[in-house]
């Protein structure tokens, strides 16, 4: 199995794409990072909803450009609002990413996540603690941050993808997105973006407004994870701290264009 | 019909009103926005208070001096306290306003939007899709952005003046503010805010608290869209772009005093 | 009953204990605050997660090594996750911290906070008028917002402390923490944090944080509350308003070192 690092060609392409045809974005996400996911989603030109009554997700899932899922503070009745939601998306062939945080290291959690993973998630996006966990392997985690690095998840990403037909990322230091055939690699983590609540999770519904792009999903999902983590870097390197990081980080997503992406690369090394 | 621009002096009454006798808030709102709206009523000198257990809002909104209730994230136990934290408003004569998030795009929120119609409320604030929805016409919005103009929901916010005695203030580039005789206007929409989740939302909430200056809702009511739109044009300009208009848009909330006002209305020309 | 001021040397100690073993603090807390005690959490070194769900919270909470209890948008369901959590905690010998937001304004949250008091929390962390009610006085307090001086829980607080064995800060101007005998106090407290929601309730998860350090609870509490007032006052002295304090807020939590605290005392003088 090779690793091919992910053009960044390709990756102004997607975000010229996503600019010229903003997807609406159907996110059920968890309590604590709503802000900062529906911020980075409007940063970045898409146009995120947090719609999430059971009566009416359904109608919404199947309305909208791409659906998120994430269980980070999930509880029956959201439960209950996910499953119908996941079922009119694929029903309507609306893309939907699932975000497992956590996953592994609660009993309630881990079977719900289980019976996601059988309704065909268009991609998966998690730290190495969850990749780990989510395909039957040990993890360090005990909350939603990782314990193990992402090279540590790279089997385990391959194996699950090729068992879901899911396009797998795990993020880290290196974020690694495979089909479970092709395998790209994006060297542009940062450790600050691990201080700050809801950078994984934004960077989930970003998946998601990129994977509205129905085709080559593969292509699709680093080019999201290349463009989060290149604005994050970028904002990494001028904040100081994890506080001003936030401002810093949403403005970047608001005006990196396609023809700054070259010049944030080079400027990294 | 004619439209009156809203006298800046008008403005900085209410504004000097307001800082003299602080309102609390009771704020049954969406999940995605509780922070940066408490944040704005409490930078403007008032006192917001989320309460949403069905047990206690009846005896919370009796008690406050304004409610506000945003359906963004509405679902079934919120829906129930939402209908008790009215009947209960209604029956202390504490002003309530209501902003219908995202109406007329799914069937559940626009049923449950005209029931609360029916309550009459204070106020409505919306967006020109939202106004257009709620008066019965068709509007072009899929989720809480709006598609359409202010411009073209001016007479739909005139009937639903007229048919509910609600004020209603729909906004835009231009805000409208009507009582279904008297109209007024105010030119200090800026792009910016459309880019920040909560920013429509928290200004509901700011409706909500000059709302509980009981004289002349209809000034109640533009003097608050007013400051939020002036004190917004005012960090839109100072801002790199969403993220860091955040934290300008809240200082500037708390620092604008009444005798700034006609500075920053000229500083926009 | 004498009152101590808490030595510099004393915050250093346990704020290099933290960063040495990074406590992972299990947050049952309120809607509209999550995200800003998940990042005031995480900026100064320890793991923060928001697990809510009835089905998982026992399992979590007996993992944690502190559990944070606020019942500031306390409803029915969350109640009874707070009551699994709380009980699992106790069985474990997990910390607990108990944040009673607005209680006496209301029955229903009074109620469920007596019966909170009777399970025994490790420490109780309040404005003076949440400290007066939960001691059975009258307080001024309507809302979340403290209506009266910390000065005037002090009595309160000590009796508190005696009758439920827990340490007790009352925050304000002046923090008292107490456990009954002892009494510490800390002249750090600046007002600009009362305009900023959350600042009080992610207070109380920085002091779960400390109470992971099980040895001599009033120090490591007296610690958390020396601490975020530190960061704060010298947070709020660089910002132009409530806007600006969140970000550099953050920041002063996540570079504090413990050889800097003698210098922020003295630059406050």
């Amino acid at each position: 199995m090779t690793i091919t690092p992910f053009p960044v060609a390709s990756i102004a392409e997607r975000l010229a794409q996503l600019r010229a045809a903003p997807p609406l974005v159907h996110c059920l996400t968890n309590e604590v990072v709503q802000e900062i996911t529906a911020n980075a989603v409007l940063a970045l030109g898409a146009s995120p909803a947090m719609v999430v009554a059971e009566e009416e997700v359904a109608e919404f899932a199947a309305a909208a450009d791409a659906l998120l899922i994430n269980i980070g503070t999930v509880y029956s009745a959201r439960e209950a609002a996910m499953r119908a939601a996941v079922s009119a998306a694929n029903e309507a062939a609306t893309p939907w990413v699932f975000d497992p945080v956590a996953v592994g290291a609660l009993a309630y959690r881990s079977r719900f996540a289980r019976e996601l993973l059988e309704q065909k998630p268009t991609a998966i996006r998690g730290n190495a603690s969850e990749i780990l966990a989510l395909s039957g392997r040990n993890a360090a985690g005990r909350g939603a941050d990782s314990a193990d690095s992402s090279d540590v998840a790279l089997d385990a990403a391959i194996q699950l993808a090729q068992e879901t037909d899911a396009v797998v990322a795990v993020t880290g230091a290196t974020d690694y997105i495979t089909d479970g055939e092709k395998t790209y690699s994006l060297p542009y983590g940062n450790i600050l973006m691990t201080r700050v609540t809801g950078t994984g999770c934004a960077l989930s519904a970003v998946v998601a407004a990129f994977c509205a792009q129905k085709d080559h999903t593969l292509d699709a999902v680093a080019a999201a994870c290349a463009v989060v983590a290149l604005a994050g870097g970028d904002a990494a390197r001028r904040a100081q701290g994890p506080g001003s990081f936030v401002p810093l980080f949403i403005d970047t997503l608001y005006r990196i264009r396609p023809d700054h992406l070259e010049e944030i690369v080079h400027a990294r090394a």
